[in-house]
C-alpha cells in the first residue's frame, strides 16, 4: 500500500489535526469525540447544521464547515459512519438556539448512528436524508438509493438559508426539496485501497468500468468496456434525466464531480460532452462546478450531478460562503 | 488507458473548450492558438502576467487566470512547452500599457519558446524564471533546477502586485525575489499515464517510490523503498530548508501540493507532519495551501513548498483573488 501514512491506526487523526492546522481561520478541530466545527461562532440565532459520515471522500464534508455551509461535520474512519457520541458533541458546541438540523447521506450505518444521536441531543432537532444516486436502488451499504455527489449542493443551498435566520422547519423543508431537485451517478476506472484493508477494494480489467459505482467502490449497475467520454456522458445523463424530467429550457446546476483520481483535465473534457448533450436537449446550464469534492479515497473515475434550479436554489448556491474547499465572495 | 477522452488527439481542445464554459465569468478560451485569458479586463493600466507550459498540471496554469493572478496562461500539449504564436496571440490580447510579464517553469523547451515569443511581440516584455525544486541539479528537460510547485506562489505574489499598478521592472523583481524565496520538492507513487503514449511513463515496484521526482515524471535523486510519512518528510524538508537557510522564528507559507493520485486526506497528514517538524526547528507556519495545484495528471504523491515571508509577500499572499482555482475576499 503507497500512502503517505505513519501509523495506519492514527491516519483520521493525524489527517484531522493538520487539517485544523491548516485551516485555522475558518475551522476547530475535536479529537475523541472527533469533529469539525465553525471557529467564528454566527452572530444571530440559526439553526445549527451538522454533516458527517466516513472519511475518505473529503472534502466532503469537514471541507464545507464554514460560513454560509455547514456548523460542524463529524468524520467517521474510512468509509465508516461516525457515532452518535461525535453527532451529540457536535450538536452541543454548535448549538445556535434555534435548533439542529443533521444532513445524512442514505447509508444505513449513517442513518442509525444520526437517529440514536437525535434521540441523544436535547435540542430540537430535524434530519434531510440524501439520496442523489440513481443508479441503483438497494445497495451494499443501503436500503433505497444513495447519497453522493449531490450532498455538497444541498448541504450549500440550506447553508445560505440557515444564514437568514430561517426556521428548522423551513431548513428541513428546503433541503428536502433542494435533494429532490437533484440526481447524480457515476462511473469507475479503477478501485481505491482503504488504508485498514491495505489492498484495493475490487479489481477491474484493464479495459473495464464500474457503470454506476458507489462511492465507496461499491457496485453499481454492471462491469462493462470502457467507452467514449460521449457514450458514457450520454448513457449517465440519460439515467439523471429519466430521475429528474425536466421541463424544456429548464436552468439547471451542472456538477462534475471527480472521485480523487482523475485528473482535472478529464474533467473538464466530461463538462464539456455533458453540457454539449444538455444544449441540444434544450437543458441550459446556468451554474456550474467541476473538481474533486465528493471523492472515494484515490478512485479513478467521476460523476455527473444535475439539480433543477428555481430562484431560491440560485440564489442560495450564488451567496457568500466561506470554507476551505468551498469559498467565494467573502 | 483509461481515461475520460473521446479522440486522443482531441483531449486539449475538448477539455479547454469545456473549462471556458465552467468558469464563462472569469476567462475566456481562445482555441488555435490556445490561451486563457482574464474576461475582465483591468479598469486600470497594468503589467500583463502571462504563464504557460504543458498541459497535465492542471489547475497550473490556467486556473489560476483571473483578478489578481495571472492575464492569461498558454497550454501546449500534455507536457510539451506552448508554442511561441500562442504567447504572442496571448500578448496582444491582454497587452493593457504596461509591458507584459512572462512567467516560465525552468523547462528548455518552455524557455527557448517564451524567448522566441519575447522576440516576436511589440511590447516591453521581461521573464520570470521559476526554478524552486532543489531535488536536482540538471535533469531531463532542465539545465538548472525545475519549476514546480513553487510557481504558483509566485503567480500569486506578482498578480496582487500587478493590480496595484507597479512597473514592469517592479513586477519582475518582485518575481525573482519570491522565487529566490520558494523552495519545493517531492516524491512519487506511482507514474502519470500521457494520453498519447498510452502507457505508465515510468514503473516503479510495489514498495518504492522516486525521490525528488519531478513533475513530469522525470527521475529524481533516486528510488527507494517507501518511509512512513514523517521520515520521508524530514528528508524533503532538510533538504528545502538547507537552501532557504530561514533565520530563527522565520515566518513561512507551507505549500503542501497532491500530484493528481492522492487523497487530500493524506494531504493533510502530510501538512501535519511538516508543520510539527518545521515548529521544532522554530520555524513558524503563518500561511498554509493544501491541496492539488501543480499535477501530474493522475501520478501519485506529493511535494512540500516552503516560501519564507516578508511583509510584503503575506501582503499579495492574502490580498483577494477571483481565478477559477484560488478565490477568496472577492
Amino acid at each position: 500500500m503507497k500512502k503517505f501514512v505513519n501509523e495506519v491506526d492514527n491516519i483520521l487523526s493525524e489527517s484531522l489535526i493538520g487539517f485544523g492546522k491548516a485551516h485555522s481561520d475558518i475551522i476547530n478541530v475535536n479529537l475523541s469525540p472527533d469533529f469539525v466545527s465553525r471557529k467564528n461562532k454566527p452572530n444571530k440565532d440559526k439553526v445549527s447544521l451538522i454533516s458527517g459520515g466516513g472519511s475518505g471522500h473529503e472534502p466532503l464534508h469537514g471541507g464545507f464547515v464554514g460560513y454560509g455551509m455547514l456548523d460542524a461535520a463529524c468524520p467517521g474512519q474510512v468509509f465508516s459512519a461516525p457515532t452518535p457520541d461525535q453527532m451529540e458533541a457536535a450538536s452541543n458546541e454548535v448549538y445556535h438556539n434555534k435548533g439542529i438540523l443533521f444532513i445524512v447521506k442514505n447509508y444505513s450505518g449513517d442513518i442509525m448512528n444520526f437517529e440514536m444521536a437525535a434521540d441523544m441531543i436535547d435540542h430540537a432537532n430535524q434530519t434531510v436524508i440524501v439520496n442523489d444516486d440513481v443508479a441503483v436502488e438497494d445497495s451494499t451499504y443501503t436500503t433505497g438509493r444513495r447519497g453522493v455527489a449531490g450532498t455538497m449542493i444541498v448541504e450549500k443551498t440550506i447553508g445560505s438559508l440557515a444564514e437568514t435566520g430561517a426556521s428548522l422547519d423551513e431548513c428541513k423543508n428546503f433541503g428536502d426539496h433542494v435533494n429532490n431537485m437533484t440526481a447524480s451517478m457515476g462511473v469507475a476506472f479503477s478501485s481505491c485501497t482503504v488504508p485498514a484493508a491495505g489492498k484495493p477494494t475490487f479489481e477491474l480489467s484493464a479495459d473495464e468500468m464500474e457503470f454506476g459505482v458507489g462511492i465507496h467502490g461499491e457496485p453499481g449497475r454492471r462491469r462493462e468496456k470502457i467507452k467514449s467520454a460521449n457514450d458514457l456522458t450520454k448513457e449517465i445523463l440519460d439515467n439523471i434525466l429519466e430521475d429528474l424530467k425536466p421541463n424544456n429550457n429548464q436552468e439547471v446546476l451542472l456538477h462534475v464531480n471527480g472521485f480523487g483520481g482523475t485528473p482535472l483535465m478529464e474533467l473538464y473534457l466530461l463538462f464539456e460532452c455533458g453540457q454539449k448533450l444538455l444544449e441540444k436537449k434544450n437543458i441550459v446550464v446556468t451554474r456550474s462546478l467541476v473538481g474533486n469534492y465528493t471523492t472515494s479515497l484515490e478512485m479513478a473515475g467521476g460523476s455527473f450531478t444535475i439539480t433543477k434550479l428555481d430562484e431560491n436554489i440560485v440564489n442560495h448556491w450564488d451567496s457568500p460562503v466561506h470554507t476551505s474547499s468551498l469559498r467565494w465572495k467573502i
